[in-house]
């Protein structure tokens, strides 16, 4: 383990010391012997996303010793062209310093593994890789799969694991599966797609990323409503009068149109990230955060809501047409490349959901998210009913909005209280202030990445941050009526681009008196 | 009005614009035709708050037109060095700009009467005075008595007003008598005191000064529990443990060792100021911020408000002894010329009150005040209970103190929350983290000064933010039984300058398991 120690000037703050008290939990755990296997290693997220992540965890010193990464892909690689390409990605991507030994280290343990995902022969020489390595490395027969591969794919790559012995854990040796979104496009095909992975991995084997879930301030969600007292009274239908949780985006389309057709912004995003926002916005207490207990929480409630009807009015989408982006002109959707000019996707999508429980009966939960929006936000605000009763003068408090809490969950993370309070000057006006936490100000320690956090929660079998296979179909059974309801309704609505979305998404909400926030 | 108008250029804030609603209550009021005549008017309190507070309020535009200021004192002056006087004292101590016009007018209304307190000929030549500016400069025959002098002077100063004529108000003129603190030395001498005022003036015409409650963040008290749905649920002995207020300063008694002799903290600074605080923290909303209104609640809370016994050990007094104040040695308060070393007066109070009410009954409310303190600070404290469970793994918020919501009354007026937030990285340790909320940030308006804001309510007939006699009663009716033990019990406990207090004072809120917060 000596070698992974940190330098004396190391930025990184999880120095894992070697006299460490192992039973202090707030010291983050080490994974045990294992190795991970990547395929489509080659791809976008593999390169830009888990491959600095690995190293990141490595420099840490949060990975074991012998920890060996198999890339697999149809790339003519050898062992040293792989080296570079992980290289390359590590200088581009990540998050903490480059020192020479850590890398030194990790590279020993690097094999790549050629063939296509049907490729019996392929899966046969993975097969005798991996148990060479656990021979040489000591990685103990305990992998961990990473599918960053098209979810078309998975049939194909579950079946040859199970073919070539390398899915089944044994008492003594883990195997488990990563997957990535989208996991399906309704309900329908998300149970098919659950019931291929389960027929090989039991669900208790199944990491579903929604890498949502590994940012910072999404848990401190669970921090703020449990470990204070402070937030507790106030977070229920008594006071909260509706929930907005918006993702917005700048960025376009630009060469993904042709990957987004047919998807479209609420599978893309509402069906996943929002109403995984959602659930731990709005769930019970769960006894502990125990990835049973907690996702007990979040199941119950996911069942609970619904969206609210009329859909023609409690929804809304649109397809965002060329405009000024802050100060660039940009193409609207079908001016992008690859981009069906008679496709339907929509690029903004605004739905309204309801819980049904004694917490949040009648408390509308809007949700909203899409691309080319006047800017890159993502967070949720509860907006709190009006005090029943005014003591002011007649006048003194109409500059007042709703008092709001506001989680800021990218950028700029933090916590936000908007309430009323009184102008200097001798009378007793009242005017909207801001409370400020920001999470870069109050910590000294750096955030890990989401798929840092993620994949060593895989490694350490801490499931808790992970949807299961009954929450991602709660999640479509939610979603389902909307995107029926729009696939009947022909083409959506049209909004410029660097705006918040089609008029329609205004209407939705102020129907009822209320308006979206400007993030 | 036209020469009040200020410059276009001016940093004033309340410009009074000609065209302005009269029906809008944002702007401030104006007040009507009349005078004040200042007792004592060559005392500090006079030459360094009031007479800048009339210049300001003149130069905002405030003051009517043929504002007239009378000053009666014992020196030998003329209107002219009579204007210089107040000229030098608005030099240093105005705070908004000096313009010569506002001076102008103002100084054409000033007069001197000079006499003693019980002398029938000067108040005589007072009448005179006052008929003569009703006659020329049109105040009405409306005026108000401040009474800048020491308590035991108020009989004769009262008598006079009624002997002269001058005490009584008629259905078109009005008479207003203003007094300062001491109100009284224990419940029996406040009545005392009352009586002889409310012999002359009836309570209506009676505003007794407490310039904390000019202060804008104790106003903004108001604000923020009854404008606001926010704060509302949380303000209860269901989440809240106990309730610290705290007025520390950082000086000495220096050359006011005399005065304060037989004073001391609690009736300085408790009795008045502290237990006004803990009436607006408590209180029920008021119907209104009538003056009515508003004193019925704080009167309410104050007739619910005792002492916790025993008070050997739920009070602390201390008396102070050299010491480091910041990087200076200070003398102790046996070395202050002019204090008598056999003294058992107090530099520091401490005591703990409840509240007999569904709201508050078992939540400790801890009132300390003290002279020659780590530094200069008065907040108010509401600190909460722990979260009654936590789903935490152990270790994990053992770091987090209680959730706390502090209103900062000076300096760097605000308010701050404190609560728990999940630590960057791979544990969910929780760590404690303040929102803050800056007055000075929030607000391009400058406050107006505590003296300002009271000196124009009293003009006019704005009586919400001075204490009744009833109130005044109260608060020493619950401090008169410290007052009592402390007496019987000899000498007060010794802290070092630049310290926090005795430690008797820590061992008051210990012995219950709390802590005192170090602002």
């Amino acid at each position: 383990m000596s070698e992974l120690h940190t330098d004396s000037d190391s930025p990184e703050n999880n120095w894992v010391n070697p006299l460490r008290d192992p039973h202090d939990k707030r010291l983050p755990r080490i994974a045990g012997p294992s190795g991970m296997v990547i395929f489509g290693v080659t791809g976008d997220l593999a390169r830009r996303k888990l491959l600095p992540a690995v190293y990141d965890l490595a420099n840490r010193g949060l990975l074991p010793a012998g920890f060996t990464l198999i890339g697999y892909g149809r790339r003519e690689w050898n062992k040293e062209e792989f080296e570079n390409y992980v290289l390359e990605a590590v200088h581009a991507g990540a998050r903490t310093k480059f020192r020479d030994h850590v890398w030194e280290r990790l590279a020993e343990g690097m094999h790549f593994v050629r063939g296509n995902f049907d490729d019996d022969a392929a899966f046969d020489t993975l097969a005798d890789t991996l148990a060479e390595m656990n021979a040489t490395r000591g990685t103990g027969g305990n992998w961990a799969y990473y599918l960053s591969v098209p979810p078309d794919y998975f049939a194909d790559v579950c079946h040859q694991l199970q073919r070539s012995g390398l899915a089944e854990s044994r008492d003594d040796a883990w195997r488990r599966v990563i997957i990535e979104k989208p996991f399906g496009h309704d309900q329908s095909s998300a149970k098919k797609l659950n019931e291929i992975v389960n027929a090989v991995f039991p669900e208790k084997s199944v990491f579903r990323i929604d890498h949502y879930l590994g940012k910072e301030t999404v848990q401190n969600i669970m921090a703020l409503r449990f470990a204070n007292q402070l937030f507790d009274p106030m977070w229920s239908a008594h006071y909260v009068d509706h929930v907005q949780i918006t993702m917005a985006e700048d960025i376009g389309l630009g060469g993904r149109a042709g990957y987004y057709d047919g998807i479209g912004a609420a599978r893309d995003v509402i069906q996943n990230h929002l109403i995984q926002l959602l659930a731990l916005v709005a769930m019970e207490e769960p006894v502990s955060f125990s990835p049973t207990e907690l996702q007990a929480e979040k199941i119950k409630v996911l069942r609970a809501t619904k969206p609210v009807y009329p859909l023609a009015k409690t929804t809304a989408r649109g397809q965002y047409t060329a405009g000024w982006q802050g100060s660039t002109w940009v193409p609207g959707l079908r001016d992008e490349e690859g981009f069906d000019p008679k496709s339907t996707t929509e690029t903004f999508a605004a739905c309204t959901l309801e819980i049904s429980s004694r917490r949040w009966a009648g408390v509308p939960f809007y949700l909203r998210t899409g691309k080319r929006l006047g800017r890159r936000v993502t967070e949720i605000a509860l907006v709190f009913k009006e005090a029943p009763h005014q003591p002011f003068a007649e006048g003194m408090t109409s500059a007042m909005g709703n008092n709001a809490v506001v989680i800021r969950v990218q950028p700029d993370e933090g916590v936000l209280m908007r309430f009323g309070s009184k102008v200097p000057g001798s009378t007793m006006e009242v005017r909207d202030v801001n409370m400020d936490f920001s999470y870069s100000e109050a910590f000294t320690e750096e955030s890990p990445e989401a798929y840092e956090r993620l994949i060593l929660d895989a490694l350490l079998d801490e499931s808790s941050l992970f949807p299961t296979n009954e929450e991602v179909e709660l999640s479509w059974e939610i979603l389902d009526p909307v995107l029926n309801y729009w696939e009947e309704h022909g083409l959506p609505d049209e909004y410029a681009a660097g705006t918040w979305g089609p008029e329609s998404a205004e209407k939705m909400v102020e129907r009822t008196g209320r308006h979206w926030r400007r993030p």
